[in-house]
């Protein structure tokens, strides 16, 4: 057993200071051995073949290989080669010719996969739980939901299986399970990071998203990641910055108190409000924003016909063998038989109206705060009601990929309940490093351990301190 | 009987020199009187509250008011306060509470309004004659369609009745019909003019058009026409520069021979090798490109589920009375019936598949010139056949707005048989004046008749020639 938290500073300081890769390899399938979760990994990679790709990296060099020697694993709907792509239905399983764009662009700069994590079947669902295989345990209390879609890799992360994980996010499952698990979700402006090779929910909506334990991590795996795909047609040429120093001055958008939304849990509340005096703190102005528009163009994603985005991927499968499909998934996507090309015309009209009213709220801030879940619900509530608590836990989530921002989900202070807490920093498309840089600082600030460890989350060296705004300056991974 | 053309130019001269705006305004309502086609005109303004509008321009002053004067007309899918408009569809008819965006802009820089035009039935059709009103008659020659859908508005143009008229283009509704009647379509970038009040055809892919003697006159109004509406959602800022002078080099794209379609029409084959030579002449630099990816995607347009966008304007009016709708235009738009929003959706991914095929292509030249139309159906050809010759019109038209190009059609020389000759200049989104500027000059070297009039185009004294690339200047307008 090898006691260091997965982070990449810690990895590599360790392979720096002598570490063999494959020590740490092996520690990472002893860990995933000893989660004893099987609802985590719907395939791991044979270990004898995961050590084999370790030692083809050659000498350590974080330069030429910004994630040597970084074990990962990616949600089961990206494709990974010559193993199959699930998408969580053993009916709709195919076996990948070669790696999604992305996961190549990770082995290349030395990450080490090690599995394939469960999800809601076809990315539908933002519990964790929409799936026919065991749902993971929710990584900080299993009496939670996981979250997803994305809740095996957002699970690996937060019990240090992994260093990251790929997830994807169409509607917030890149963003949910974080904040249900105490870890980083990182969601990408749409476009930059290629979607060849991963089996689309909303293709027009979609985007790989990535869980770390730290905003740097993420950031760095997100930076090695988004290269140009020109065989993806959504794929946008996107100049990736480095993080950034946080400006002295800058405005952060919060809902008014009268658009804020937590379902009763005040506890929530209160950590939200926390965590605005934090981003005050940081030198942020805060303005508070009637929210409604936002919630106007969430709720597009139900209202609309974009749901038939989601039938076009299994329209085969469901005439053919309607019980391949999780019966839930399949009531939802089953409702794009309803509607019209007509329909799906009416909803962009709508949305693009929508896009014209939010735009100046967009402009008059540098970004958004939001709570990254309104409230938890428990696996309990799922049974009572799989629908409605699903519904709501998107509530801060849903409008983000309609209106084009990119954003990250941050862990917070924790709440006085000792559940989770978490933000999530908003910005227009291509701004993924302003909102990183702030959410790394806010991350340092909270004095969190990493995700449902008991490592604390350590300020790195170059960041003197962030409790007040005249000496905060973050430092350019990579 | 005055006996001046109506561009811009010529009555804005004659103002100058004393001729009273009520001398002119009487002048096109003798000249509409004259023309004796009924098809034209849907609705005249009364002639005393034309000049009653006239009367209260106040002093000639073509500074503060660039239509000073200048009488136009607008297509009757184009809202008029206090009229009807009927997309030539009298069971859909509605009275207008206010002016369309676009007419109020014009008619505020001193425009005078005289009628409403006739078209093809809601804007759907390239051959003008799908309408329950008699149609226009080609204003050169009878035997052949006035082009469509903005039919009315060309051929009152093209008659000398009205200096500029407005028309809408979707699918080339606004270069078929100016190719057809030997004067200028302007279609510019998508967003450029407002759609407030306009009736929509396909609103993700409309524009309303401008037709004019010259292109001096059809840039003019559009620069007038161009202010930004933030009531309607598509509307977009975007620069609109004067006419510049033309690059003393620039590339221009054409469809290779191979990919050159006229229907067997060598004499309009033998007037697009014509319009080339005249444009390498002007100093373009002539690049052969295969135009098969454009051609596949202006079959979008009717593969994709576009035209349910179309549905979408009259899905009450189908239901409660479909025998109110034109029946091949009912034909066409109950296609949407069989259409899904999965469909709609597929419809997307392949036309944004196209678009990175494209993109390529479009980046490698300054602009591209194609034929307006690629061969004259007469309207036997029409009453045979109804759907054919329509869609063979739109060869050259209808990938243009699906691909955010803006583009300009003009006339070129005659051709030897003494039909209009027709090219079509397209640009990027954005390139109007690029592309106008160009046509302008193509127009003066071709040495033509105004529309159907037997006024010449003079060579404005700013022009010492068009023959030479080394001469060529262009004054900015306005």
């Amino acid at each position: 057993m090898i006691d260091i938290p997965f982070d990449i500073t810690s990895l590599h300081r360790a392979y720096g200071n002598g570490m063999h890769v494959s020590e740490i390899i092996s520690e990472c399938y002893r860990r995933i051995e000893e989660a004893a979760d099987p609802g985590i990994f719907l395939q791991l990679i044979d270990p004898d073949m995961a050590q084999e790709d370790a030692k083809k990296l050659g000498t350590f060099n974080p330069i030429t290989k910004p994630l040597w020697g970084i074990p990962f694993a990616v949600k089961d709907n990206i494709d990974v080669g010559d193993m199959p792509t699930t998408a969580a239905c053993p009916a709709y399983d195919y076996k990948a010719d070669a790696d999604a764009f992305v996961v190549a662009q990770l082995r290349k700069a030395g990450a080490i996969l090690v599995g394939k994590t469960n999800l809601d079947q076809f990315a539908t669902g933002l519990v964790g739980i929409r799936s026919p295989y065991p749902p993971p345990k929710n990584a900080v209390d299993p009496k939670i939901v996981p979250g997803g879609s994305s809740s095996g890799s957002s699970v690996a992360v937060a019990r240090g299986l992994v260093s990251f994980s790929l997830g994807t996010d169409t509607a917030g499952s890149g963003r949910v399970p974080a904040a249900l698990n105490n870890i980083v979700g990182l969601k990408p402006t749409l476009g930059a990071l290629s979607a060849s090779g991963v089996v689309p929910a909303c293709r027009t909506l979609d985007t790989i998203s990535i869980f770390a334990l730290t905003v740097e991590d993420a950031y760095r795996a997100f930076q090695v990641a988004s290269v140009y795909d020109p065989r993806d047609a959504y794929s946008r040429e996107l100049p990736v910055n480095d993080l950034q120093e946080v400006p002295p001055a800058f405005r952060v958008g919060v809902p008014t108190r009268e658009t804020r939304e937590f379902f009763g849990d005040a506890i929530q509340s209160a950590s939200f409000d926390d965590a605005i005096v934090s981003i005050g703190a940081l030198g942020g102005d805060i303005v508070e924003i009637d929210f409604t528009p936002f919630y106007d163009v969430a709720n597009m994603l139900y209202e609309g016909a974009w749901v038939a985005e989601r039938f076009t991927v299994i329209a085969n499968l469901l005439q053919e063998n309607p019980e391949a499909v999780h019966p839930v998934t399949r009531a939802i996507i089953n409702k794009a038989n309803d509607l019209s090309a007509a329909d799906a015309f009416l909803g962009m009209y709508r949305l693009q109206e929508l896009k014209r009213i939010v735009a100046p709220l967009i402009e008059s801030v540098d970004m958004f705060c939001v709570p990254s879940i309104p409230t938890f619900y428990s696996l309990a509530d799922l049974e009572e009601d799989p629908i409605g608590p699903n519904a709501r836990l998107g509530t801060y989530t849903n409008f983000v990929n309609l209106l084009d921002l990119c954003g990250i989900a941050v862990p917070v202070a924790a709440r006085t309940d000792g559940r989770p807490g978490s933000v999530t920093l908003l910005a227009k498309a291509g701004k993924d490093s302003l909102v990183a840089s702030l959410a790394a600082l806010l991350h340092y600030r909270s004095e969190v351990r990493l995700g449902a460890t008991n490592w604390p989350l350590l300020l790195p060296p170059e960041i003197k301190s962030v409790t007040s705004e005249n000496e905060i300056c973050l430092a350019a991974v990579g």
